[in-house]
């Protein structure tokens, strides 16, 4: 392991951090809040220790996939550890524990919250919270990879550790101009959110922040009652900017390119889209009853479906009193998840694609067992690699999942919350069912278990290698 | 496909179950019960339709994989709607859907039940109950491996249907002779547990019809409270024949030719006895504030575990009831299952033992990209064809349990009920949890939604793929 990067890496983390909470810390100077002054601590931390890693670069530039692996998740853990600094400084949320959880809930856009009144925060702490959505949502090495030069493969090596899905395609040649490409989309859909929003009505601060929240398909409201208290114009809007940031980002530069048809041909994107709306239909007659007309049925419905399948986790109505079969859809919409490549969590439609293609083939093969026939996607035969790597991924998500439920029981909660608590935090989408449903929280859970939830967000953030890797002690040999 | 061969191999299936049907009418004939009479028109009914499907041997003796699973899968239909004719007949179940139940239960020796009052069922009834689960054990087609000769392919594709597990073994070259040695072992095995039990002052009747139960790893009881109410040697008895037909036979095959070493070093066994092992320590510390002693919790606790891992079902006490942690392990141990080329159900210890071992080469292989090395079980390297295999079977596994939650939840009841429900009856063990727990049936649930949960059955007996070619309509061309 090459620990000199390592440690370069995370200093400019640190810094960027640093620049991240600024935003945050206008906030607190607009609306003249003393809790501002936590964001300085922190900032002045960040400096204090990422300035000095980051003086002279590394010499030794060796830097493979373990390397992006363990990079990756160290980034991750700094900075949710110093990005919880603000909550436990101001003393909104004293325990620490707690507020690790409300931060790494926040960088990988899960937002399930520890917080039983969101609303008593101050404005820079909840901007700052949907912040860190957006800043996870596309992903903070990401980012690091569009600002400063790096060694050779540490650029892919990174991506590859970050991106969400089976595979990550670079849009053009070079990974720091494909990095650019992503954040620009991202920041020009996130803009354009804000201000249909506001045209619905919406206060500037309200809007800012649950664009931020949508666009990483996080899911921190800054009301007690999520998205239920706005317009229905707002909740339309914010429905179809959720499924928007669901899709996977190359359908976006191959529109901004002009190949139109390839963008509409995605198998991925179609597949992603006609869950949704077969879900939402079948949805839709079943909780008919519940609403006072179809189409309010029809609305309610499909802002549920979009904000679990995309993972975002916002909520208008507490769909946990809905009939069994809708939950059931639910569920299993938590796992299916978004588009890769987009900012959603999830197992991705892709894989889903895969594996059904997987089984379509074998199935196959059983009837003419002589056809040697490759699986296709979008007309491309996918790698064997690949197929691998998604067989991999379900066996580490199956074993990941089982364990922490069982470390999870230990609380002795009903079988719904911890099954749903491992779903929503380990898909990254926020609320369950139960007693941590869309009108519950996470705050009742013993300190050990939250560590375990935040442990399942973060693996499902980074697609479960990067963490897994460190707890293996080869990892930390030095080569 | 080859139709003329799948008629003579179901023609011959039918045969074999009048056969076994003699049993239970000589039952009917010493309990003078009348319901005998239901059990002799089946065996009339079977005799007319298949004497004269075996009347000529086909010429046609193509027989590949494809024929193998869809004549298994067949077979295993047509033998359960006859299996369930005396029920119907005899009027104790009246509903066809229920009576189908409860055959494929018993034949996929699952030993969920629609019944509420076991003990109203006579004799001859409870005596056909617990033989169809020894039939379904170890297999009907591999039985019939054993009586007469097929063309050169089939053997091995029926039993390769037929069998539990990610890969068939040949004890011996000829697969007609590995099917006797199997079915060897299993007899006497099953007559040893008779002696015992009687030894324990059990009634014959009683010994013989759980010792079926066991041996096949069903659970089918005769009385209410299931094994409740024997004493506890006989309890621990049943406790430890469970265990042992839940280990794979070669193992017991190694033993009968004195490679005693080779028998005791075999992964998937010593992984199986961990796993109870772990399993039973865990939960007995958990529910030791539950029962007088702690030997009572320790005899309690291996009792439900081994039944719950050897998807056998029998209980003497409700679990359901037990802390959440003890609750969460049992679910976790109901998707393990028992050691492939075992009578027990499940995904099998020895594809979990696979699935850990492929996660654990990714990971070394990320921290030494060039190192290549192959999974090893046994100290063999696994083919490429089994990793595959089990991944596949994986997928399939998903899909199918997701998608019978979906249909079964149209019931409406809770999320737990349906979620254990599929889990019980696609991995063959029996009871469930809450409403489907070992107090409560399964005959409540719509007939629609009987017929999904006997599809799961018969799926999670024929390891997936065989049940589901029969809706590839591909599988039905002549070739």
């Amino acid at each position: 392991m090459n620990y000199s990067i390592i440690f370069y890496i995370i200093g400019w983390i640190l810094n960027l951090e640093a620049a991240f909470m600024l935003p945050s810390c206008l906030v607190a100077l607009i609306y003249q809040e003393s809790s501002g002054w936590s964001l300085v601590a922190a900032v002045l931390l960040c400096l204090l220790i990422g300035l000095p890693l980051v003086i002279r670069k590394p010499k030794n530039r060796v830097f493979y996939l373990r390397e992006g692996f363990a990079t990756t998740a160290l980034c991750w853990i700094v900075l949710s550890c110093v990005g919880a600094l603000p909550f436990v400084l101001s003393g909104y949320i004293p325990n620490p524990v707690d507020a690790l959880f409300e931060t790494v809930s926040g960088f990988t856009t899960t937002g399930a919250s520890i917080l039983t009144d969101v609303e008593a925060l101050p404005h820079c702490l909840l901007f700052w919270r949907s912040f860190t959505h957006w800043i996870g949502g596309m992903g903070v090495l990401v980012f690091l990879l569009t600002l400063i030069p790096l060694a050779g493969g540490s650029h892919m090596n990174l991506m590859k550790a970050e991106s969400p899905g089976p595979s990550v395609t670079r849009l053009v040649p070079k990974v720091k101009s494909t990095a650019k490409i992503l954040y620009m989309i991202y920041m020009v859909l996130t803009i354009i959110e804000i201000f249909l929003l506001l045209f619905g009505g919406m206060p500037l601060f309200d809007s800012i922040t649950l664009s931020l929240g949508t666009a990483g398909t996080g899911g921190f409201g800054i009301k007690n009652d999520s998205i239920a208290s706005y317009s229905t114009y707002c909740q339309v809007i914010i429905t179809i900017f959720m499924i928007l940031f669901g899709i996977n980002f190359n359908a976006y530069f191959l529109i901004l390119i002009r190949k139109f048809r390839q963008a509409w041909e995605s198998e991925e994107v179609r597949a992603y889209l006609l869950i949704i709306a077969a879900a939402t239909l079948a949805i839709t007659f079943n909780v008919r009853g519940y609403f006072s007309s179809f189409a309010q049925a029809f609305q309610q419905t499909i802002f549920q479906v979009a904000s679990i399948i995309t993972t975002t986790g916002y909520a208008t109505t507490n769909f946990d009193l809905w009939p069994e079969f809708s939950r059931t859809i639910l569920v299993l919409l938590m796992f299916v998840g978004a588009c890769a490549g987009s900012t959603g969590g999830g197992i991705k439609v892709s894989r889903i694609l895969i594996m059904l293609k997987t089984v379509k083939k074998e199935l196959i093969q059983l009837l003419h067992p002589r056809s040697v026939r490759r699986i296709q996607i979008d007309g491309k035969a996918i790698e064997h690699e690949v197929v691998r790597s998604t067989n991999v991924y379900m066996a580490v998500y199956i074993f990941i999942f089982a364990f922490s439920m069982l470390l999870i029981a230990l609380n002795n909660f009903d079988l719904i919350t911890n099954f749903s608590a491992v779903a929503a935090t380990l898909n990254n989408i926020g609320p369950g069912l139960s007693l941590v449903g869309p009108s519950g929280n996470f705050s009742m859970f013993s300190d050990f278990s939250k560590l375990v939830l935040i442990f399942d967000m973060l693996a499902g953030r980074l697609e479960l290698f990067p963490l897994l890797l460190l707890f293996v002690p080869n990892t930390w040999k030095r080569f």
